[in-house]
Order: C-alpha cells, then sequence, then structure tokens
C-alpha cells in the first residue's frame, strides 16, 4: 500500500473514501458493517457534484484531488465509492499513484457476478457517464459470455436525493427508464450507482421480486475486507473505529440527505 | 458600464452572458430577440453545474471566475442569466465588479410584476437555494404588498435536461411540487430558473390556463435593451450580431441539450 512511517503503523491508518457527494455514504455504511475497527474518512466532492452528468476528463481532475487530499490525510487505501468515478478515472488514478493501493466500486461487484449460475441477460443502470463509458459492460464481457442490457437513469439520483422513494413519481420514474429492461426479461439487475440502493425496495417490487440486485456498495466492502486481510493491514484495534466526513461544500446540506443514507446521525463533518 | 478602450467602443463590446450550465440560454435566446444585432458571449459553467443544490458562497466563488472570464473576452455588461446565481451573488459581484454593469434574471420580472393589476398571490418557484435564499421574496415584499407561496422544485432541472417535457412523468412531478400552491388558488406564477420556461406548457395546462405565468428570461432582456439604450451603448451596428459560446465542461453535451433550449443549431463552442 503506502511507505510506512514511523509514528503509526500501516495497519493502524484509516481507509480512506471518497465520492461526488453522498452516494458513497452507502458504500461507507456496508464498509462500517464488515469492518468496525477500521478508522474511515471519507470525503464528499459537494462543490462540483454530480459527477455523472460530467464528462470523463473533468471527471479525473476532480477525483485526482479527492486522492491527493486523502493521502495527505494519511490513509492506507483509496476507495472510489463512485461508480462514475471509477468507470472514467480508475486506470487514471490507479497510474497516477503508484504508491497506494486504489479500489474502486465496480471490479467487485463484477467479480461476483462471473462466480453465479444461472447469468444470462444482465441489465446494468447508472449514471450518464458511467453507462456510456462502457466500464461495467467490457469488465463483464472480458469474464463472461452473457447478454447485457444498459439504461442511464439521470432521474434517479435527484429523486434519491429530494428522499422520494417511496411515490407514485419513483415508479413512474422507473418505469420510464426500465420498461425495456423489463420487457427483455433480465435475470439480474446491477445497481451501478451508489445512490441506487436507497430504491432497491421499489425496484424489487418493479420487478415483481424476480430479479437478482446486485449492490456494488455489498461487494465493495467485503473485497475490501479481504483486500486488508490478504494484506495483513486490517486495524488491530478491537475499538469501534473513528469516522471524520470531509465536504468541499456546505456542511449542513450533506448532513441533512447523509444521515438519510446512513440511517443514523452523522457527528463530526469539515468543509474543506 | 467598463472603461473605454481606444480600438473599439464601448457600444461595440459583445454582451456577456453567463450561467452555470444550459439554463442560460432561455435567456440568451430572449436576448438574441429584442437585440439582434449585439454580439452575444455566453458562459455556461458545465464544470460544476448545477448551482441550485449548493450553498451561497460556492455560488459567489463560481460566479466570481465566470464574470471575470467575461470581462477578459471585453463585454461591456454582464447578464447573470441563472436565478440561483441571481440570488446568491448579485450583490456580492456588484461590489466586487465596481466597473461593469451586473444585471440579475430577479429584479427586472420584479420590476414588471409590480406594474400589474390585480395581483394578489404570487406563486414563487425555483431551485432550492434560490428559494431557501428568499431574493424574490424581500424583491417583491419591499415594494409591494401580496401573498407569496414559495415552492423549491428540485426535480425540474433534470426532467428539462432529459428532455422529459411531455410525458407523465412531467406531470407528476408537477403534481408533486405545485399540488399545494394550486390548491391555494394563486393567480400569478414566477419561473425562478432559467430552465423552467421549457415547462410552460405542461405548467400552464396544470393551472387550467388560469394562472399568469412570468418568465425571468423575457423581462430581463427587454431590461437590458432598455439600459443600453439608455447608456447609449446599443451596438449601431446593422450587421447580424456574432455569438460566441464557451463551457467549462465538455463541448458534446453542451451542444446537444443547448439545441434543445435554443431550438436551433449551436456553431462555435469552445472549451474553456
Amino acid at each position: 500500500m503506502i511507505k510506512q512511517k514511523k509514528e503509526i503503523s500501516l495497519a493502524e491508518r484509516p481507509i480512506g473514501i471518497f465520492d461526488s457527494g453522498i452516494g458513497g455514504l452507502t458504500v461507507f455504511k456496508e464498509i462500517r458493517k464488515v469492518l468496525p475497527h477500521e478508522n474511515l474518512i471519507y470525503l464528499g466532492d459537494t462543490a462540483r457534484v454530480p459527477y455523472g452528468t460530467k464528462s470523463p476528463e473533468v471527471i479525473r481532475q476532480y477525483s485526482e484531488i479527492n486522492v491527493r487530499f486523502l493521502i495527505e490525510k494519511g490513509v492506507k487505501v483509496v476507495v472510489v465509492a463512485c461508480n462514475t468515478a471509477s468507470a472514467a478515472a480508475i486506470d487514471h488514478l490507479k497510474e497516477h499513484f503508484p504508491d497506494i493501493v486504489v479500489l474502486g466500486v465496480i471490479a467487485p461487484v463484477v467479480e461476483n457476478l462471473i462466480k453465479l449460475d444461472h447469468v444470462q441477460k444482465v441489465g446494468i443502470i447508472g449514471t450518464a457517464t458511467t453507462i456510456r463509458s462502457g466500464a461495467y459492460q467490457r469488465a463483464i464481457q472480458d469474464k463472461i459470455r452473457v447478454d447485457i442490457l444498459v439504461q442511464a437513469c439521470p432521474l434517479f439520483v435527484p429523486l434519491v436525493e429530494e428522499g422520494i422513494l417511496d411515490h407514485p413519481l419513483t415508479m413512474q420514474a422507473i418505469d420510464y427508464y426500465l420498461a425495456g429492461i423489463k420487457k427483455a426479461g433480465v435475470d439480474t439487475l446491477i445497481l451501478g450507482c451508489t445512490h441506487y440502493p436507497l430504491l432497491v425496495r421499489p425496484l424489487d417490487y418493479y420487478f415483481n421480486h424476480r430479479v437478482r440486485i446486485m449492490d456494488s456498495a455489498y461487494y465493495t466492502a467485503r473485497e475490501l475486507k479481504k483486500m486488508l486481510a490478504d494484506g495483513r493491514v486490517t486495524n488491530p484495534s478491537r475499538d469501534p473505529g473513528t469516522e471524520s466526513f470531509f465536504v468541499t461544500d456546505s456542511v449542513d446540506t450533506f448532513r441533512h440527505t447523509g444521515e438519510l443514507f446512513l440511517e443514523r446521525p452523522l457527528t463530526i463533518i469539515e468543509h474543506v
């Protein structure tokens, strides 16, 4: 991971997590579940959110700034808790920061998909930039032969951020984007955006509980846990891990919507 | 307006217009209609769009960068073609750039509202930051006594940018936000966001054609025309004015949605 300093062992260093805004909190939440003793630092780039409608060039530029911030905080690993940044910037970040491990949210879900039986037709939904990048499509087709249907769903992020999760409008938006995928009869649906886990219930309902819904947050947290164990850098502490949140725009908005995502109060948030 | 250089008269200089992204094109379009011989420079801050969900501090910072860019292009006046930036930053910009006239989109529509007869109950819709700023409310209540109902409509911008203008989803979103305002029986509705003119038909339909809908783009363009005439700096040219578009993110996305707004092809767009 990164070169060890004297004062604090690599294992004791925090895990850095960044997202364009609050969506990455779904990944944060899963990481906290499986790694209760790790110290977590979360950075939400709320001054430049969203990434999903922006160009890969601009996303690479913003992601680089985010990783640099986390490295300065002394993290042992960086989790790119944003599908758009993972799709557009992961190779760039790995190349640009060779001394630190950078984990995106796309590879873990794909690694798990290919292990499953009876996968024939996969739907992938995400932001415009994620879908356009073809990152999921390439990652899957490099490994297995399945039919893939993709759909960008730009209204889902604002719906989630507005907290419109259980309203006729939610179902109408789902039908607007997913009628084609439903008709095509997919067996698996990948939620290729960290906001979408908040829509898992209406999505499950829409597909009559018959489609396997895969959420990248879940698999990324488990991959991270394995990666730390394999590298022998799991934090040996028995205390609950600390948590710090940093945002590039105002703290208040982040707190409000962030609590919807984490389903608990957010403590220390700092503007940077 | 600004200090005159030797080479080109003040009147011949271009008009600068900026917005967080493409919404300001509705203002651009109205300006072009009433001022066909002016040279227009448009800046869309697409790398940081949207402004409507961000804090006033961050919006002031971005607006300052935008105005500086336009001043460097030699404009004679700056039009803030964004309600959120007008609400959050207009006083700051006027103070920060005392040598150039800065025209926002809020004052012109309010000036026209107060001249109307039979205004008793006014609805104002806009982004979260515009509504929260209270800029419209203060501007109106400083002049006349009317009932004011406000509503932030965060889904309208993504709906418009997705081109979902005539779909059950459009009407459902309108009803989600405006049922209260409709029930309260407003006589006038101010579209306090430069994206909303694209929703004027479904809005008019929703209110059974019984509500006066006021669009800030229309009044801002007319105010600008008057201001140039009063200051004797209308461009004396008889040729069609030139047009340049600058964006801070990729040109392609802007072109696609921009043409939806302008209802004609966009020619020269430059990334800055």
